[in-house]
């Protein structure tokens, strides 16, 4: 598997190789929100002059959106710039546990600072009566969590997370789709900040509004951590486009709220659907998932069934390879609006037909 | 002096605290050619999927213009997320040396990876016939050079710079500023990087196309090196606003050039016009300079006068402070078109005569 190909999202470099138009091609490999909202007009100043690197406005749209002091965010070049530097905290403070299969990322930072790690394998079969486990083991000094967790789409609560700040020297929380999540937000470790000092949460505003081309996520942690990582990373990571969009789409609490209430509703009822219509689909096993992006599982390699989709269909579904731990048995799935998650049932009956996995 | 103000190039925060619309303001505190290109029509694809993070298009358009192979090439989210990088390599080679004055960001990127360096003073007084000196001390394993020099415009000749690629472990040459010198290419060090492993050359377009906004520079330097760094930092780096803008003013290469070509002729009018206007004027004296930005100097301090433009001229100067080793004594004036810079000298004749220096 060539590098590019590995996280998923590569629309105009599949749309060459294939001959056509990158909108002809349904991608459901990345797991983005179907719409991106209307964006504002962008001045020339914003493309002509440095960023504010302070991204105060920025930052203080954040915190009122969390309810917590502006010093305790940071926004970065999406939240993979901010696992760079949460990863410099890791690597100071001992091994780091990293659940697998899990995004390749984190690993990828650490590496970066020479980081060690531990991967802990949460187990392959779950569902709503047996979650997967919390990654614990007595090895490691540093915990790395994703919740609703990447690729398998369990939820953790609160409750359940917070014996860990207790645990574990520091605790790096990546709640990049959680405000995806059904009465999600209940379950986010954002409150608990200002008062755990071994505590970072990163989030991503690129998947909730779909706009994975401009970079833009923030991390929510104590001042003098944020100010640390402001200290060793260049001065402008934020591009001026990814923060008048930020401001702009952050502007109005409500509105953003509202934003929020129309996607997990949509989440909620797209993937029961799928849920729904993949369960009977001969040789696939849909797993469970708290949010937008499922796994499907069978017992041999999916690969012939992702290509056939890309070829014959224009579809791209993700290669679970990237997840170290997972391999060609599965498929990660992103939900789209329910025209396209039709047309991607459709193309799975079609070719499931014609090839049967057995 | 607050941090965000050290840099220069903060027109919508000052623009806040002055009360007024940021296109009041007069920038010279930046260094931007000062006009724009027409820029593409983005459509929705760019802004909502992931950049393309092999950002082969860009690294062959970029190759092809210095006539090396694109495996030479690497992006980044400005000239300022390479330096990081580079840095990582300066660390593990020994101490470096860093000329001063000079830009705050190569001690910055040194200290995310506790890298030792010491400071090279340059001489502060220095003329056509008296240039100052190459940076050389016995006891450091990597130079850091910029070339022209930031800021006194200083450029230094590529047979002057080649004995110093013998002489140190690894030199990382800066040359953000080099396509706006006229004739400053015969300079560039970026034909020697084919056959030489410790040379990293850095470039920016964000000052050439004036699109600080965007974030957009490059590193050419062996394909070991940039493959290492690629893999140290997080996947999407460079937005795909500034890959489709990037590529967009490289699809010509005769575009570009004629760009070039406009652009090294306005620095070389303008510095020339601005060189005689304030030569006149009393207390100050303009120190040469190959490029589009200069030093004036003086006696006692200049921030009064700095502070009086802002706040009666609403033009921004650069504010030396953040240039170890000058300090209130100096400011730097980013050239502008001939009538913004007739604004600029009016305006410091005016508050001259009515303040002298002395």
């Amino acid at each position: 598997m060539d590098v590019e190909h590995r996280h998923g999202g590569n629309r105009a470099s599949i749309a060459t190789r294939l001959g056509c138009r990158p909108s002809d091609l349904l991608d459901a490999s990345a797991s983005l929100v179907p719409w991106t909202p209307r964006l504002p007009r962008l001045s020339r100043s914003i493309i002509r002059d440095y960023p504010d690197r302070s991204h105060n406005l920025l930052r203080c749209d954040l915190a009122r959106l969390h309810g917590v002091p502006c010093e305790l965010l940071l926004a970065g070049n999406g939240a993979a710039e901010l696992f760079t530097w949460a990863a410099r905290d890791a690597a100071s403070s001992g091994p780091s546990l990293v659940p697998s299969p899990g995004f390749a990322d984190y690993s990828r930072a650490l590496g970066c600072w020479d980081g060690p790690w531990v991967r802990h394998q949460l187990p392959l079969s779950w569902s709503a009566d047996r979650p997967q486990p919390i990654p614990q083991t007595p090895e490691a000094e540093v915990l790395w969590i994703c919740n609703p967790h990447n690729p398998t789409g369990q939820l953790w609560s609160r409750a359940s997370l917070e014996p860990l700040l207790r645990r574990f020297r520091l605790v790096i929380c990546d709640e990049a789709f959680l405000p995806l999540v059904p009465d999600g937000e209940h379950q986010s470790l954002i409150p608990l900040v200002a008062e755990t000092g071994n505590l970072v949460v990163i989030r991503s505003l690129t998947k909730l509004y779909g706009i994975a081309g401009l970079r833009l996520g923030y991390a929510v942690a104590q001042p003098e951590r944020l100010q640390r990582w402001a200290q060793w990373r260049d001065p402008w990571p934020v591009n001026g486009i990814a923060m008048a969009v930020g401001q702009h789409v952050l502007s109005s609490t409500r509105r953003h709220q509202r934003w929020c209430r129309k996607t997990q509703a949509w989440a909620a009822r797209e993937g029961a659907w799928m849920q729904q219509q993949l369960a009977v689909l001969p040789g696939i096993t849909p797993m469970p998932s708290a949010v937008n992006y499922l796994l499907i599982r069978a017992n041999r390699s999916l690969l012939p069934l992702r290509e056939a989709l890309e070829q014959h269909h224009r579809i791209l579904l993700r290669d679970c390879r990237s997840f170290e731990g997972l391999g060609e048995n599965w498929l990660r799935i992103g939900l789209q609006s329910r025209r396209n998650n039709r047309r991607i049932v459709s193309a799975m009956r079609k070719e499931l037909s014609r090839t049967p996995l057995g």
